[in-house]
């Protein structure tokens, strides 16, 4: 029986056709957010760190493997703003940096973050072959200014699945989107990493109750395998 | 000296323009997101309760008319769905009917939720004169699929403060997509209402951290006083 | 065979999938544009006189029953500002009132185009229980800053075809809003009207490089019965 | 005294606000349209020729220098397609691909057109440092699925200038989207190129009557520079 997490209780996801939707991996697409040294180099340098996100580097990669071999595809979304400085601090800030920084007491090389042509654009996850990037992420959402949801138009894709990083802030954000333009979302809560463990839990307790379904990784692969296999759920 | 929460800690707001530009009356509007009888209705037949709301509909029409007083403009938003069904329950079904229904263990008139010409539709906070409304909100954002955009735009707007319910869902994802959209963000943590005390909190918190300033009602009410008589912040 | 206008000459379309999939009664709405009173009134006062558009308000009727009767769904979309004047002449204004108003030679009503309240929202043409209204169109496209996108999402539609006025702002700028959407869009020929024949016959041939198809009514009701009745296309 | 066109008709631009609005460089950005070497090559394997394009490359550099020397921003819209075919061939085709393709009698290589890493995507004419770049246009228009909204928000840019190719086409769609989201337009007429003469001038008579101002270049930098001096415009 497919499992699935609801307001941070693990529970059998109930039968039924509003459900079974969720799991066709058909018309599913695994988007990855902001897996990127920027984020998760050890460097002293890092200009905008999320240590949590180091320890969902290899799930993940592994994960992605598995849903390639199930035929499920990939998409991944990185940050990356103008070298020119337009799109942020040389014109109206991310609201981020202030609230953020004055939480964490400052990031020293905050400046670089997600510069292109810098190496903290570059994935700290393996991409395939076959997998599509979307690089014109500049703020919290994956949605907005980029072509994400172009792209998942003309893939015909009508469920994501959400890993990366941070669950309190751009994978949350991203959820809401998704659900408001009429995706079916996933977030795999063993594959996204937030600010700490409190506003993680929150952020997933909202998301089941808002955006759609929060599951382990092990049990959406076990869900596909089955559909994919033509054996019906048990 | 203006007060505000960073992560639940009420503090003293830093000076400096990047604070500043969060304060000023003549740039703002006061957005209240679905403060209507569908929610707030203590009826059994209200088709989406939000029982902590009702706690706030008084504070907000004190509110609203201090904010009015001193010029600050008003809009509100309310959820609208075509009686077809199209836009919910007839298409694509909005995720919070799974997850939250299932939460709270059924909603028994929630079909009846935001349906175009029934009561439910109606505003349980006073409407006045020159206020703007709008009425196209069919998901948890106030900005996707709205007009709220483009009418913020046309009015001139850099600041949104966000009033209404729910905390941790329809401000939260109107919080970002502002944000995301550069408008600064300010939501009044004393006039917004959620799912319960544990999810508020950690709205706030994630808000603070991500999408602008929390502050109480009074505080920036006295803040636009000083800037609207053109004392200095003290 | 099938007929279509490609720059203005009538010929048969090629055989074939990439056009067959314009042809599916089943994945269509038609999709009327601004037919209301404040186009297509006689009335001296009328605030945004259309005049070509008097005359495709039966032949619209009567095609938009013909849809009706083979299963076609059907969506009217129509301008409406608000009162305050917020979303036009109290902003940032069309720019269609400048350049249009010049060439024209003014407009003695033009400030009540599109208000809402006014009778000049009214439709001019027959709505019928089971279509669905768009309410929100401000500018000259139909899908910004409107629902319309979110709509035809929720119900599915692949097709979209196009009605109304004017051939060479509303409809010209909805098909291309349409197509860079990934709609297919076909437009009817005899059921657009536009500012005068030359630029009608331009906005076509533009439309029929750039947007879809440009067809006749009885060419397009055509197809959808030979598709409906499972007879191919001869 | 200012020049513009007005339906293709030489005039003096009449005097006041509305119009003045539109000539105060500091808040104007001028906005290249798809000026590169898959249009514009004379190579026969040019994958989308835009021929008529070939002529404005070198007054277009000149224009974009005497722009610079004011101190009017520019940025520089381009056509990227990801090699996968996702954005196109592989997913739902660009409408254009039928109409056009077929109106020209086949296009030989055009599935390499805007491709990733390709030498059609390079720039024909000059970009110079402090030069912004917008690399995602997938469609006609260059806002959607773009980030130039985004950018021109964070730009402070109310007025953009449009220049390049084709004129019936991709600038004619991005002066309607401009428009629609309260840009003040203007499209040099002797900076922009279209399929043929017929359609170039159809364009402008539309853009002229609802987008905003189609004016020369020289009439253009002469209103820049008088009110760059302080010269009121005489």
């Amino acid at each position: 029986m497919t499992q699935y997490y609801l307001y941070g209780e693990r529970r059998a996801l109930p039968a039924g056709p509003s459900y079974e939707v969720y799991l066709d991996p058909a018309t599913t697409a695994v988007v990855s957010i902001d897996m990127h040294d920027g984020h998760l180099s050890e460097s002293p340098d890092c200009p905008c760190p999320a240590p949590r996100g180091r320890a969902i580097v290899k799930p993940l990669d592994a994960f992605n493997d598995a849903a390639r071999a199930i035929g499920v595809r990939l998409v991944h979304v990185r940050s990356s703003l103008r070298p020119s400085g337009a799109d942020d601090v040389g014109g109206i800030p991310s609201a981020w940096r202030l609230g953020f920084g004055e939480f964490v007491g400052g990031i020293p090389n905050v400046d670089q973050h997600a510069i292109e042509g810098t190496p903290w654009t570059r994935f700290s996850i393996r991409i395939a072959p076959g997998d599509e990037v979307v690089d014109s992420k500049k703020r919290l959402s994956a949605f907005y200014p980029t072509d994400l949801d172009f792209l998942l138009r003309q893939m015909g894709v009508a469920t994501i699945v959400l890993t990366g990083v941070m669950t309190d802030c751009c994978i949350l954000n991203t959820a809401f989107d998704a659900s408001n333009r009429n995706y079916r979302v996933i977030v795999i809560r063993d594959l996204v990493a937030g600010t700490n463990e409190e506003l993680e839990e929150a952020a997933l307790k909202i998301m089941s109750l808002n955006t759609g379904l929060v599951m382990d990784a092990k049990d959406l692969l076990g869900a596909w395998r089955e559909r994919q296999s033509g054996v019906a759920a048990a």
